[in-house]
Parts: C-alpha cells; sequence; structure tokens
C-alpha cells in the first residue's frame, strides 16, 4: 500500500502531530540548544559558522552542512559593505520567523497559505550607540513589520498564528544574555 | 602633504571622530532606518534581500549590491535544511554585534584588539513554540556568550565596549514590533 504524506503549506502535518505527540509523552524532547562560532575579521566585518545542535533529546547529526553568515556595516558606519548589518539580520530572523510560524501553525490548523511576503522596518538614533546620550536606546526603537498574506484565514487568525514565532518573543520580551570575556 | 589615515583595529578613527562631532551639531543625523524584504518559499523556508537604508540625513546612495539571506529550518523541526534556523541568525547578529561594538568602541578609545572569536548558545523549550504550555517562553530561555578577546584592556573594559552594542539591547530589553496583516 502506498500512502501519500499530508503535507500543506510544505510541513509534513503528519510529521508536525507526530512530533507533538512525542513531546506530550515526553517532555525533555522538546528541549533545543542552537549554537554559533562568530570570528571577527576587521572593523564591523566578521562571520558566522552554524552546525552543531542539541534536540529531541540527542546531538544532531543529521545536518551536513556548515552554514557560514557575515555581517559587516555601510561605509557610512565606517564599514567596507561587504555584507548586512547585524541590525538588517535581525529583521531577516524576525521576518523568517513570523512567516514560518504562521505557516506551521497554518498547517497544523487546516489553514491554506498561498503566499507570504513581508516589509521590516527598524529605526535607530545613534546617539544610544554613540554613547551620545544615554536616555536613548541602543537598538530599535521599534520594528514595523508588513505581512502581506493570500489565504482563506482572517487577518486577526494570521497574525496570532504569526505570533507564535520564536524570534518575536525574543525581541518583544527580555531575554537574558550572558557574556563572558575570555582573555 | 601625503597624510596617513588614522585606523585603529580596521577602523577609521578620524572618520569615526568626525561622525560623532557631526552628530553633535546636527542629531537629526544620527537617525537610521534598515529594511529588508521577506519572501516565502515554503515550510519553514524564507528568503530576505536587504538594500535601501536611510541614514545621516537622507537615503542611501553609496550600497551597489543586494543581500541576500535564507532562513529554513533542520530536518527534526519539518525543514529541509537549506539554511540556517531563525534563531541561529539571531546569534550571528548578536555575535557579530557585540564584536562589532567592541571593536569601534576600543577604536575611539586607544585600544587594541588583537583578535576576537565568540561561541554563541541559546536554549529554547519547543512546548511554548508549539502552543502547549503557555507559561514557557517560545523564544530562547537565555543566551549564553563566551567571546575570546586579545587585548591589553581588561575583560571588565572590553564587557562595557561590547554592551554599546545595538542588538544586545534589542534582546535583552523590549523592542516594540508592530505587525500589519495585509490580505
Amino acid at each position: 500500500m502506498i500512502t501519500e504524506a499530508n503535507i500543506k503549506n510544505g510541513v509534513n502535518v503528519d510529521q508536525l502531530v507526530e512530533t507533538i505527540g512525542a513531546v506530550q509523552k515526553d517532555p525533555s524532547l522538546a528541549k533545543f540548544e542552537f549554537r554559533t562560532k562568530n570570528n571577527w575579521i576587521d572593523g564591523g566585518h566578521c562571520v558566522t559558522s552554524a552546525k552543531s545542535f542539541y534536540g529531541v533529546g540527542a546531538e544532531d547529526t543529521t545536518r551536513k552542512e556548515t552554514f557560514t553568515m557575515e555581517a559587516d556595516h555601510p561605509q557610512v558606519l565606517l564599514g567596507e559593505d561587504l555584507a548586512p548589518t547585524p541590525a538588517e539580520i535581525v529583521l531577516h530572523a524576525l521576518g523568517s520567523c513570523l512567516t514560518g510560524a504562521m505557516v506551521y501553525h497554518a498547517s497544523a490548523n487546516g489553514i491554506d497559505i498561498e503566499s507570504a511576503e513581508s516589509s521590516l522596518e527598524g529605526g535607530v538614533d545613534l546617539h544610544g550607540f554613540l554613547g551620545l546620550d544615554a536616555d536613548i536606546r541602543k537598538g530599535f526603537e521599534g520594528i514595523k513589520v508588513r505581512l502581506k498574506v493570500k489565504s482563506d484565514a482572517t487577518t486577526e487568525q494570521l497574525e496570532n498564528l504569526a505570533k507564535f514565532s520564536p524570534v518575536f518573543d525574543m525581541l518583544t520580551n527580555p531575554t537574558p544574555v550572558s557574556i563572558e570575556i575570555v582573555k
């Protein structure tokens, strides 16, 4: 007997339901740890590699490729503009995560997503970063996301699904960051 | 007369001092806006492009390249593992930004940085994302950064310089994100 996988919006819903069932049986399977290594090149230019991670109760053995990602700064911010800025990379993470979360939760709820595209904007006042005004924050004052979706679901439903995004949570709620400097 | 640019750690310190002076004279020059566009491919696979930005009182005209960045999910998270996850992309942004901030502020303070590399870890419990436990957050419970630096400065000095990082601020303090869904 040949059975077809139940795929919706590119997501294998059978596997998603299995994953939820497995986590409900053994909560420890839900623990993940992601890791990156970052190397400074010079100025504001860095390269990151990402490969190993922990999840579903074990070190991952399936990922074959080491992903590399670069960051730099435009000339007006004293860089050579060889790669996007960390601020743009945050927008990339957020846009991808909101969309992915919406698509995964739509799939689990039987909602079709035909297409999705978004534009993101983040404003920042450099008085914060430059140390010129302690009352002005160093990061984005705020981020605006405009997410255009073709779907039968309502805008309210889609917004609620997108807000399952882990990166949305990391930005809108404080995420503790511990820094250990080693000489 | 040939004058040599005053470069420290790959940062043009003359240009940095000029920038600070210009911002002190005209605070509006410090306003920047970064933008990205994100396109959903399928499942948890997206591609982002970044080009235009606003800063120093005008739309940028210097950037020639449109940067593209991808995000996907490993097989165990129902993806095809074609690119790093949004969670790893957040670690990339944070690692690069902490290092860049440390290097820029070290340069402004006459501190030499010989080398810098960091490893980052973020732990997450999928009960949050899967909607199985409302008390568990969807994003990283916390991020650990281990930043190895060759420099004459003290670890305390280096940590204070790194903490000028805009992305460190965005994560550790709430960043408002407004989402507009358009059908």
